[in-house]
C-alpha cells in the first residue's frame, strides 16, 4: 500500500514558520499539541482541499477525519455553500449596518432547532460560550458557574484551568467542577450553594481529549434539567463541537431534553467563520442587556454561507447521514483491529468518534498505529475525537479499513 | 438637495430581526445604541456596498464614514483584496492543518510593523487583547493591569466595567484604572504596587465615544514606555480601531515609542475575518505557552486577503492618504459650520476623526446636524470617531461638505 515518506516541504515550511510565529503552527494543529504525537508521521502544512480530501504541500493526500476540527461538514469546497457565499459576497459582507441576511439565519435557527427562539451570531465558540455565561448571570444575578471535569468551553480566562498559563486565580474562582454523569453530586452542590448558581455548562456529552468518550447515562439529562429548573438556574449547552452532527434541533433534542442556551460554532457554515448562541425567550432581554459585539459579527457572507449550509444539511439529513458512516466505518475498524489481536475502542456518537487501543495504558501502540494510518493517507489523530463530513463515500471508507487494517498488521509485527 | 425620506424596509426588516434576534441589531450598529440615537434619521439594514457607499434595503445610497466600524480601508469589494480571497478558497480555506499563507502573513506583518518580531492570528480584536493580558501575566507573573479611562479593548469580563451585565468583581479585581495622559498617576501606581502590575494596556491615543478624542501629551508615550521598562511590566498598545490608518509601522512608530505587545483587527484585511497579536521576542514563549486557539484561526483564505489588503496599503502609502483626504473634510466642515455660527470640533487623527459641535453641553443640537447629514446620504454617527478609507473621492468629500453646510443652515433656521 502507498507509504507517505516525503514531507520534505512541510519540515521547510515549518522552520520558516517558527522564525515568525509563537510554536510556529498555535493550537491542536501544531506540532507540540498531544493529539499530535508522534509528530514525525503527521504533515504539518496543507495545500489544497476538496471533498473529504486535503493535500499537504508536499503533494500527498489524506482521507480526512478531523474536518478542520469540524467546520468540514459537507465536505471542503462545497459547490452550494460556496455559490452562496460567493453571490452574498459580490453585494457585500462587512459593512457598517448589517444585512438582512442576518435576520433570514436567525429565522432559519429558529426553524431548526428545538431550544431556540433567538439567535445572537459572534465568531468562535468562545464568543457564545462565554455570552452564554454572561447571559446566566445577568439573569440570575448570581456568580457560580458548574463545569463537569473533562470540560472544553473555549480559551477565555474563566473557562481555562487554574494551572494554565496567564490565567488568574480569581478567573476561576466562581468555577465549580463535578464529575461527569454524577447527578447525585449535582443536586448536593445545588443543596450547598443554594441561590448561587447562575449557571450550569456542559457539552451534550463527554467529548474530551484523551479519554474515551462518554454518553451521558440514563436520567442524567433529565434529573439535570430538573434540578435547573428547581433552582432557577440556567442550563447551557455547549453544542460547538457536537453540534449539528447528532440533530440538527440540537444536541440537548437528541438526548430527550432542552437546554436553556444553546452554543454552536463549527458546523453551522462548512468553514466560513461564524458562531450563534441560541436561546430561550425567558433570556431574550439578559441576552440584550450585555454590551456584547465584535468587528466581523455582521458580516453578511458567513450567514448566506449558513443558510445555505444548514438548508442542504436538512436536505441530507446529515446527522442521521453522518451517523450511519460512521457506523460503517467503526465496526471496519473494529473488525480491522480484531484480525490482529486489538481491542480498538470506538466511543462517542459514531458521526464524532474517539479511537484508542485498550489494553495499553501508555497509549504508545495507539500512537503508533495512528502513525501507520497517517503514513498511509488516513488522517487521524491520536487523542482527539473524530469527524465525519457527508462527501465521505463507501470508497473513503473502505480504504480507510483497508489502511487501518494494514496499520494494525505493522504494529502487530512489530511487537510480536 | 436629495433628502430621503423613505426608509419603509429598514423599519419592516427590523420588526423581523426583533422576533428572532436579541435587540433586532445588537453592537453599535443597533438602534438602541447612544452612538445612533435619533434613530428615526438613520437605515438599519443595507443591501450592498461598493468603494465608498453602500446601499440600504430602500435603496438609498449613503458615503460612509463608518467603514464598517473600521474594517473598510480600501473600499468596499476591493478588486484587488477580492481576487486574492478567491483565489485562495479555490484552494482551500479551513483545514486541519494550515496552508502556508499563514506564514507568509506573518513575515509580512514581521517586516512592516516595527515592534513586531512575531506574529498570532485569531478572529476578533477581542480575542488579541485578551491573549495580550494573558501574556503579560504569564510572563510577568503578576496579575494586575493598568487602562486608562475611556479605553475600549474588546467585550470580555475582564475587560468590562463592574456595573455591566453579566460582569462579576473577580472579572475586574486585578484592574486599575488611571486617567488618560497622566504619566504622574503612572508613576505613582507603579511605586504602590511594586512587582504587581503585569501590563499597561492602551489605545494609542484617547479615541473612545461620547468625548472630544484626545492625542496623547508631549512625552507620555516616551514617559509610560520608561515607567513600563524599569517595572518589567509588558507595554500593550491595542491598535485595534487606529491600526494602519496612522502608520503602517504601527501607531506607537507613530508617536515614536515601542510597544511590546500590539493588537491588530479592523484593518487587517478590508473586512475579511482576522485578528493579530504582534510582539516582541522577549514574550514569544510566553505567547507559546499560552492554551490559545479557535475554530476557524488558521483558515487561509483572511490571510491571503490580508497579505493583498497591507502590500496595497504599503503601495499607497496609505496612512498618509487617509489622513490627508481626512484633513481636507475637516477643514470643509470646520468652514461651513462656521457659516452658521457653529464651532465644530473634529479632534482625533484626520483619518480617524472624532466631530462634536462646541457649546452644546446636552449634545442635541450635534444630534440633529447628525441626522441631517445622514437624511442627505452622508452616514456620520453620532458619538463615535468616524473612519477614512482609501476610495473615498474628492467629489465624495465636496458633496459631504455640501450635505453638511446644508445640514447645518436647517438646525440654525430651527433654533434661531
Amino acid at each position: 500500500m502507498f507509504k507517505i515518506n516525503d514531507y520534505t516541504k512541510s519540515r521547510e515550511a515549518f522552520l520558516r514558520a517558527e522564525k515568525v510565529i509563537p510554536s510556529g503552527i498555535y493550537g491542536h494543529q501544531g506540532p507540540t499539541e498531544g493529539c499530535y504525537v508522534p509528530v514525525e508521521a503527521f504533515p504539518l502544512f496543507s495545500e489544497r482541499a476538496q471533498g473529504s480530501y486535503f493535500w499537504d504541500v508536499d503533494g500527498n493526500r489524506f482521507i480526512d477525519y478531523m474536518c478542520g476540527y469540524g467546520p468540514n461538514i459537507l465536505g471542503y469546497n462545497d459547490p452550494d455553500v460556496d455559490a452562496a457565499a460567493a453571490a452574498q459576497r459580490k453585494l457585500e459582507d462587512c459593512v457598517t449596518i448589517p444585512g438582512t441576511k442576518m435576520i433570514e439565519f436567525a429565522e432559519l435557527l429558529v426553524d431548526t432547532v428545538h431550544s431556540a427562539d433567538w439567535a445572537f451570531f459572534a465568531k468562535n465558540g468562545n464568543d457564545v460560550t462565554t455570552m452564554a455565561v454572561m447571559v446566566s448571570r445577568a439573569y440570575t444575578h448570581r456568580k457560580k458557574i458548574v463545569f463537569f471535569k473533562g470540560y472544553y468551553h473555549g480559551i477565555s480566562p474563566w473557562t481555562q484551568k487554574i494551572d494554565y498559563a496567564g490565567v488568574t486565580p480569581e478567573d476561576v474562582s466562581n468555577n465549580i467542577y463535578l464529575d461527569w454523569n454524577d447527578a447525585d453530586a449535582l443536586a448536593r452542590t445545588f443543596d450547598e450553594n443554594k441561590g448561587q448558581i447562575a449557571a450550569v455548562i456542559a457539552q451534550p456529552y463527554m467529548h474530551n481529549n484523551f479519554m474515551d468518550n462518554t454518553l451521558p447515562e440514563k436520567d442524567f439529562w433529565q434529573k439535570a434539567r430538573k434540578l435547573c429548573t428547581e433552582n432557577d438556574t440556567v442550563l447551557i449547552i455547549d453544542d460547538v463541537r457536537a453540534g449539528f452532527r447528532l440533530d440538527l434541533a440540537g444536541s440537548d433534542h437528541y438526548f430527550g431534553f432542552e437546554a436553556d442556551l444553546i452554543c454552536f460554532c463549527k458546523a453551522l457554515a462548512n468553514g466560513y467563520n461564524v458562531s450563534a448562541l441560541c436561546g430561550k425567550n425567558f433570556l431574550k432581554n439578559a441576552a440584550s442587556s450585555l454590551s456584547y459585539t465584535g468587528s466581523y459579527w455582521l458580516s453578511s457572507v458567513p450567514f448566506a454561507a449558513g443558510i445555505a449550509c444548514l438548508n442542504k444539511l436538512k436536505a441530507l439529513n446529515c446527522p442521521q447521514l453522518l451517523i450511519e458512516k460512521g457506523t460503517r466505518l467503526k465496526e471496519g475498524l473494529i473488525a480491522a483491529a480484531a484480525k490482529y489481536g486489538f481491542d480498538l475502542r470506538v466511543t462517542g456518537v459514531p458521526s464524532l468518534f474517539y479511537l484508542r487501543i485498550a489494553d495499553d495504558p501508555s497509549l504508545m501502540l495507539h500512537q503508533e498505529w495512528i502513525a501507520e494510518c497517517v503514513k498511509r493517507g488516513v488522517f487521524f489523530t491520536n487523542h482527539h475525537n473524530h469527524f465525519i463530513n457527508a462527501s465521505l463515500t463507501d470508497e473513503d471508507i473502505a480504504e480507510t479499513v483497508a489502511v487501518a487494517e494494514e496499520a494494525f498488521s505493522v504494529v502487530r509485527d512489530r511487537h510480536s
